[in-house]
């Protein structure tokens, strides 16, 4: 018998509390494995000793189909990146100190890029210390950029939002006779996997995004006034879909940064706008879909939802199989009908690498994303879930102040 | 026997559609009424004779459900205002002229307050040159704000993304361990409806959202940043709601302004999220819901469509009375449960009037909404559509080019 224990980190999705609903329900059907705990705040909570009883903060069946229409982490979440263990290894040993004192034998971390990287640290730790505590990862990212799985969950959620909005805001573009330019900011630092994912629009007979932008591409603002002026020819109101991580003149982004290092990039959309207005002088307005492209579980993609539980419940296999420092993938098996699989990866081989667009996603002019793509990304945005309404509100699960105490 | 024209003008909402479907099938009940034209860009098509046959345009009850679906405004719209007839009435002689040529015995124009304004004018004008042509309007804001009715259609819709919008970024707000705010600008120039609106999520068990400061009140940045400071010493993750209207220092807001005056507002949000990092420094972000809180269809209220169509149908019945010049408006006949009647307004009382939150609406600290509000804001968000997708995506009605030529 053992005990487990799963955390969630990163940025929220729409998806990381149905892969916690995996490693959960498949937790419960194994006999080996007795407590189920959930750290709250990432791995912060495992540190600090901070845990809850899972099997006392999910009662039911409605908790966990609500669980799975939850955006963001119901754990909380950090952004707490471990340092080398070679070089100082005391939080490692307060981590240590709390999975020996709550018998943990098995360590899920549902998170991003640099989660995978703590997944990587902790089972090279534990493997150097000679302990028999197995380290998973179950990754999630809006940004699609991890390498070797196909797609990460959460991304299908966050790609079906971008296409039902940018169809909105196309609706909503069009209904003045004067001729206008709208700008729509989509999230990706590095990688344009979110905002490349509009393209699913041209497979519905729409002529927006005319423009696509992705930071994959080498970002010149006299080229872009051009694209502007070209499909203003050709189109009353031009839809431009253009990511946040586009390279643009210094001082435009903001310039914090995190303790990743990621520099926090605002506001790319309102410089393309204000640019438009003084270069072109036409009516011209930029929208950003901020937080609402990863947090809204109202129009999530079942697919996502379904596969993330999926992925979820497969971790646990995997380390009841004794492997440790693996990331749970998926691999696309076929394309029509869509089917994939879950396999494993070593953790190393994901933590702090990124994946960008393939070239035969990008036109050869750089400022649109070509049909080739379209059959990638379709089948991630399918499925509506069945919400569960509350006066009129998508309902959520939320912790209960009894199970922190 | 005579013909009818409809055209639709103002900003979109995701309800102005349906009132088009209530005239549409309203007036191919009636065997009065022959063919079915709509105007192009408002008014401006009629100004232009540029119509369209609506047979033509919807052709089978799938057609009719989808347009109920899709929002902003399918026939275009405007924001033409017409001059004072008494001084020039070289425009109302060209309307004159599309409306004889088509037979036209009825116009009915969904619109806002400025387009309440042009059913006023071209009503007075018909009676002055003893046309019989009558002229009803047919409200639509997602700003609540005109007088005599109960609520606007548009506004439904509207409020039901914003509470379940907020309710998301909530969730989102909440998974770090360090303090947070964050600031959701919501569309409203002068009336607080909407932001006020958001009220509602505190009878979900939300404590969100923390702050809501609406136009009515006058806005103290010295007062806002005490506010801010005694919910953050309660909450970790403060949630605050702002309209776009509040009264901040000159320069804030870009200056641009409208055909009828109208200020374009923007940046409260960010001006507010600046001042936080600079006087509080703690983590702060802001959020503007932008067009999305007017598009946004695929999460509408039912009540709000249903109403919407149902009150679009009335308008072609008050005209068929031999009524002009009138607005239709709700009646709120019963809280509970909710039921409404449509009456008739005069155009005069309704165009270029706003309607404010009443006092008992506002806590006496002028920063938040009162318990007193929510059963107004709630029967209006009640009711999902049964959404017709198109590869996971929400298909929309467009114009045909063939009857557009």
């Amino acid at each position: 018998m053992m005990n487990i224990a799963v955390a969630q980190s990163g940025g929220p999705t729409c998806a990381i509390n149905a892969s916690l609903v995996g490693v959960f329900k498949e937790s419960l059907k194994e006999t080996k494995i007795d407590a189920i705990f959930g750290s709250i705040n990432g791995i912060e909570g495992i540190i600090q000793n901070h845990l809850v009883d899972m099997k006392a903060m999910i009662r039911s069946n409605e908790d966990i189909e609500l669980l799975k229409q939850t955006p963001s982490t119901v754990l909380g979440s950090c952004r707490y990146k471990l340092p080398d263990w070679k070089e100082d290894d005391s939080v490692y040993q307060k981590i240590v100190k709390t999975l020996k004192q709550r018998q943990i034998g098995a360590f899920f971390y549902i998170g991003g890029n640099d989660s995978m990287d703590t997944v990587n640290k902790l089972s090279e730790y534990f493997k150097e210390q000679a302990l028999d505590i197995q380290v998973i990862g179950i990754p999630k990212t809006i940004d699609n950029d991890l390498c070797i799985t196909d797609h990460t969950p959460g991304f299908g959620s966050a790609a079906k939002y971008v296409a039902a909005t940018l169809r909105e805001i196309t609706r909503d573009s069009t209904v003045y006779s004067i001729p206008s330019v709208t700008v729509v900011e989509i999230m990706g630092r590095h990688a344009g996997w979110l905002t490349a994912s509009s393209v699913v629009l041209h497979a519905l007979g729409e002529t927006a995004p005319h423009l696509i932008y992705v930071p994959e591409v080498k970002f010149s603002l006299d080229k872009f006034l051009k694209d502007v002026r070209r499909e203003m020819a050709k189109h009353k109101a031009v839809i431009v879909a253009v990511s946040e991580g586009i390279e643009v003149p210094e001082g435009v982004q903001s310039g914090v940064v995190d303790n990743f290092g990621h520099k926090y990039l605002s506001g790319i959309g309102k410089y393309l706008e204000d640019t438009i207005r003084q270069e072109i002088g036409c009516k011209v307005r930029s929208i950003e879909l901020n937080v609402m492209q990863r947090c809204s579980s109202h129009i999530c993609s079942m697919t996502d939802i379904n596969e993330s539980e999926s992925i979820g419940a497969a971790g646990v296999r995997c380390a009841l199989n004794g492997e440790t420092g693996k990331v749970m993938v998926f691999r696309r098996v076929s394309e029509t009908p869509y089917m994939t699989s879950i396999e494993t990866a070593d953790a190393s081989a994901i933590a702090n690498n990124e994946k960008y667009l393939p070239a035969d996603y990008i036109n050869a002019d750089g400022n649109n994303i070509t049909d080739a793509a379209i059959s990638y990304f379709l089948p991630l945005i399918q499925g509506e879930p069945d919400l569960v309404m509350e006066m009129g509100v998508p309902k959520h699960f939320t912790l209960q102040e009894s199970v922190l105490k």
